[in-house]
């Protein structure tokens, strides 16, 4: 059995997330499909963020591990061929058999992008949350900054967790035209943890929430009606790194 | 009855074109539809070009007549949270009773996108036509030149027209990455036009035809195979100026 690295996009919207479930069309679901049509066997693919319905990825990384009498190159084509159009394959390589894309990613950068104006064109409505109203984006910046540390991010999750410490080495706001861009690393996240820290983040940018305010909630160690969840389309995951 | 005049952009991708058809989702179907609701009788939308069935639009231009009793801005604001949401109202203003969007039309801009590298990712894929072979570029510059002329354009329509005859004042491509990016400027188009240049210039690019036998086509006067419909997918209606 040959182990496989894949780095992959998607377009989350027509998808029930990445982790299979029967009945439904998720991201891993179709990658296993394909390659078990491939390989003549089931394969098992590991994703290194399961990625919530509706959200997209730019940088997704996998592995499975495969005995195929495709070459690399014909893999490569054969599995884009008949996988869905909204989910590409960038790159494949072969790996060590000890490489698992979820235990050995060492960080993940997630982005969220908020589009702070009246209308939003056709074409990116499938991947900005709308937000027709004012932003104060200079609180928002001074907010981000604050999610920066090892700590219990126990309030900005859905799940209790027996271990919610979790270590953001990166949380900033930058602006391109009209668009609010969130960006997050950390090695690993808790269940909804990047779409509740955006929530915070727009109470923040509305009034509704003091910067200073975002240390009691760290404090307080539980999810509080303070601490909305963004919705999931503007969401994607950008890379993985190893 | 006041006229107005909207610039709108659509993702074309899940509608049969612009021209209301039954029981089809169309633009000008969603339009008359959203505006027959907030103005209580039956409005008429005259768009500037018909677009196929999957083609995009940045800057279609249309007219409509009604009695409101909306302001501009509740009309603009109501329209757009009416419509479908990859149906997006850009600019709305009052005209005299006089224009109409089509006769008045100086000209329109097309744009076809061609994405020339083996993988297209999952969020260009609905707007580009992927061509994943090898093609001259250079010979497909000087072969775009040539449609810049007025005249017989019958060998690049579907259709036999009573007058055939068109002015093309730019027809021009430019790359970006691996982007084939062909604009064409007319004030009118027989149908197909645009996709039948763009489906010649990807047989001069793939080396089948050369440029000079452009000219030969368009003396036979009728379509030939030698000139394909490239798909609609990759065409946009960018602007229409008046």
């Amino acid at each position: 059995m040959q182990n496989y690295k894949i780095v992959l996009s998607y377009d989350g919207t027509g998808f029930s997330g990445w982790q299979r479930q029967p009945e439904r069309r998720t991201i891993q679901g179709e990658l296993e499909s394909a390659l078990t049509k491939l390989a003549g066997k089931n394969v098992n693919v590991i994703g290194a963020g399961r990625t919530d319905a509706g959200v997209h990825a730019l940088g997704q990384t996998a592995n499975f591990k495969a005995a195929l009498r495709l070459g690399d190159a014909e893999l490569f084509k054969a599995l884009n061929a008949v996988l869905p159009e909204t989910i590409r394959i960038g790159t494949l390589e072969r790996v060590g058999p000890e490489f698992q894309a979820r235990r050995d990613a060492k960080s993940k950068i997630y982005r969220y992008r908020i589009w702070n104006a009246p209308q939003v064109g056709p074409f990116d409505v499938r991947y900005v949350l709308p937000w027709p109203n004012p932003l104060n984006v200079r609180r928002m910046r001074e907010a981000a900054k604050i999610f920066v540390r090892k700590g219990d991010f126990s309030a900005f999750s859905s799940n209790r967790e027996r271990d919610p410490v979790r270590t953001v080495s990166r949380s900033d706001i930058r602006t391109k035209g009209p668009e609010i861009i969130y960006t997050i690393q950390a090695a690993g996240f808790l269940r909804y943890m990047v779409r509740t820290i955006v929530g915070t983040l727009l109470e923040v940018g509305r009034g509704r929430l003091a910067a200073d305010e975002i240390e009691e909630l760290f404090a307080g160690g539980k999810r509080t009606l303070r601490s909305p969840t963004a919705p999931a389309k503007g969401l994607c995951l950008v890379r993985v790194e190893y």
